[in-house]
């Protein structure tokens, strides 16, 4: 475990240090007296150079076997770079090949691959440029998020993965049994016979973990879950996910203008932790898959967004000089060329909308004195539209009992729902994001497919 | 957002200091000429005492509302406390009572109550003073987790929940489904036709992420898994859930000793963090729970681990002066009783066994040189038995084809598997530990359904 990682070598490796590396060749140029490897260890974009003279022991040999995807430990004196674009190479003086990988069958060669191809070889595709750069600033977001809420005390809480309840009515549900689909058990009326399942009740993953988060928050004040969360929508797209991850604080004795800050800061943080600790990468995603993430990026950090109600947008929008696809009407609920609209030309940076119609939105938002808006926001930001959902939550039983029988759901359901008001309510807030979205923003990379290792969509289980 | 927590005004709050919590009350004692309430906020195990005087506004009314599990906001300012065992108390100047709880219909009212009983009330359980403690070790503990790998630049990976794939052969799995139980589509020849599933073939829910996690280790080296698993076992036990979280380091040239020395060092920084994030838990656990809760973690933190092979230890036990009621003999597992032995008796500190039959282990873990051992290893802690599992990985294509198959399985079903040993294959080892019985042991709470806020096993989906 006293592997020296390239990312550190990288840094600050001085000249006449004597380093140790281990990785994958990316790429082998051999010249007359001598032959430049390219090794990666996947702790940073670029790799380390290897100079092999015909002086070390077994150079043809190795040299030969040194294929690109070849595995490799190098030992030897770190010197100064004449080549431009790096401070430092490495000069071999051993050389152990542990795994070579057949050029002629090697699916990863040194051109460009297609998204959809790499897909394929979701097994290898890790080892490009563009999905290593992927799944190290994944890894910086994840831990960010972590860090974020750590630090101001907020309990990470695990809410269940298998739910007997649509806790959100969102539809669209994988059911989880343990029948075996050839003989399903049934009642005598020849209904499926739940009682006889693992769980003894219609049991499905869950959509959402918010309402058992609501549960936590009342006893430990402020916590967030950081878990996976799936809808079974037929949705072939490039925004669309079988299976995401989600993050969704919760904070007792909030309101909605601390949801707001809380959300605010949240996003400040994120982008600027990830810009700190993933800069080669996040200049990759600029230079190669989107040359405005950096922008967007600064334009995060450094702006104080725009907070306003959905009626002034409404007003705002319906005043614009522009001509929309959809129609804009108060009570409509907003298309995502209002929200880009309205963040990139109106306010030319983030925007967050509140207060919206309480027709278009969940049961559980809270209601506002008008009795005709509730207390939810939603933020936009530009290039990349609404990257965050949230409310203040309903905490009174009466106006929440109303709600859900207005929605035509039954009380009885959400009898623990309920409790939370019936004994020791108090106004709390929360939000909710997609994890997987925010790392696709965060990239600009084009299909969500390519920011989570092995994707779950319709007909698509592989690996 | 500027709430200010119990357990930082607890630490550090001065007398004169002005401070205004939010939380709910656990106890109320009216005496003639004032009242005591203890008001806790999930920040610590211990609340705040409140001192209610008849001179501030509304006193008779919010001493009437303020009953166990009311919610309170209440401004003051703190002076030093006569009482026993608390440095300060709260002089409240103002109260605000947000909600109450009818001590008629409540459940928690003070007096212990059996642990059966909590689960029934899993949404108010965690304002208990055991449970809101566990949930607060657990947290910590699981941020210590991110913590020790991020620090070592482990890259936090999210392998897949829903899988094709029984990927350890561990059987006993949930079947992930998007059919109309009712009437689930056939093929000609009546059999289910998966292929009109979701996704297009018959899907699960993962028992291990372990497989991907090899995966991602031979492009970044260093990766671990940290999220939900699970077993459709019917095991209505203490120590089984039917999902619960596990943690799977794995990492790329990497052989069992080092395996080894990464697990030994995470248990240590893990019991390390918890103890000193949570040392008021940690001491009620010790005094409440379980008296040996704080000697194991200084049992686990202090010692270098004790390192043997499974056949030396077989020879320990064989002559051992002690009646086992599971045989002892090379080839056989290992049954807790022995174990436990080991860890308690013999070495009074951890032991990692290693080198177990092939006949006992999976089909990825490396043949030994002597064809009858693969190089595994079980961290055996005393109290707790096995408590970590893991095995340098069989990276020879030609052995793991021939384990395949010895095992029954089919090759086809295990391509990508097969692919990262033809492609830049290299040593690598790793481990793997389930979350729950971590904190199981940590706390010493007797069972596991207990450690996770919402349990899920057989006919057990509540919430």
């Amino acid at each position: 475990m006293t592997l020296q990682r390239i990312v550190e070598i990288l840094r600050n490796g001085q000249p006449d240090e004597s380093v140790t590396i281990k990785g994958w060749v990316r790429t082998k140029r051999e010249l007359k007296d001598f032959a430049f490897v390219e090794v990666n260890d996947g702790s940073s974009l670029a790799s380390l150079q290897v100079v092999l003279n015909p002086d070390i022991p077994g150079y043809a040999d190795a040299v030969k076997r040194l294929n690109t995807g070849a595995s490799v430990e190098v030992a030897g004196v770190l010197v100064a770079s004449p080549a431009k674009g790096q401070r430092i190479e490495l000069k071999a003086e051993s050389v152990k090949v542990y795994g070579e990988a057949d050029p002629q069958t090697y699916p990863l060669q040194k051109k460009r691959h297609s998204f959809e191809f790499l897909r394929e070889i979701g097994h290898l595709r890790s080892r490009t440029n563009t999905l290593s750069a992927v799944f190290r600033v994944r890894n910086a977001c994840a831990y960010a998020i972590h860090k974020f809420f750590q630090e101001k005390g907020f309990l990470w809480v695990h809410t269940p993965i298998i739910s007997a309840s649509d806790c959100e009515g969102a539809g669209e549900m994988f059911t989880v049994t343990r029948f075996n689909l050839q003989d399903v058990p049934q009642t005598d009326s020849k209904k499926v016979d739940y009682s006889k399942d693992f769980f003894g009740k219609q049991s499905y993953l869950t959509v959402s973990g918010q309402l058992e988060a609501e549960v936590m928050a009342m006893a430990f004040s402020n916590v967030y879950t950081f878990g996976p969360t799936f809808r079974a929508e037929n949705s072939n797209t490039s925004r669309h996910l079988a299976e995401f991850w989600m993050i969704e604080p919760e904070m007792a004795f909030c309101d909605l203008q601390g949801d707001m800050d809380l959300a605010e800061e949240f996003l400040k943080y994120i982008f600027k932790y990830v810009l700190e600790t993933c800069p080669e990468d996040m200049e990759f995603f600029n230079q190669r898959i989107d040359n405005s993430v950096l922008a967007t990026a600064d334009n995060i950090i450094n702006n104080q967004f725009e907070r306003l109600s959905y009626s002034d947008a409404i007003a705002l929008l319906e005043k614009a000089d522009k001509q929309f696809e959809y129609p804009v009407n108060w009570g409509l609920d907003l298309q995502s060329e209002h929200e880009r609209y309205l963040a990139e030309e109106v306010f030319e940076k983030p925007v967050i909308l509140t207060d919206y119609p309480v027709e278009i939105k969940a049961f559980y938002m809270r209601l506002n004195e008008d009795a005709k808006t509730v207390a939810a926001m939603d933020i936009l930001a530009p290039k990349i539209g609404e990257i965050i959902g949230g409310s203040q939550r309903e905490e009174r039983l009466d106006v929440l009992e109303r709600r859900i029988e207005a929605q035509g759901l039954d009380k009885a359901d959400y009898w623990w729902y309920l409790d939370l008001r019936r004994y020791g309510t108090v106004p709390h807030a929360g939000f909710g994001l997609g994890f997987e979205r925010l790392v696709q923003f965060m990239t600009g990379m084009g299909n969500i497919r390519d920011v989570i290792p092995f994707p779950r969509a319709p007909l698509t289980v592989e690996f």
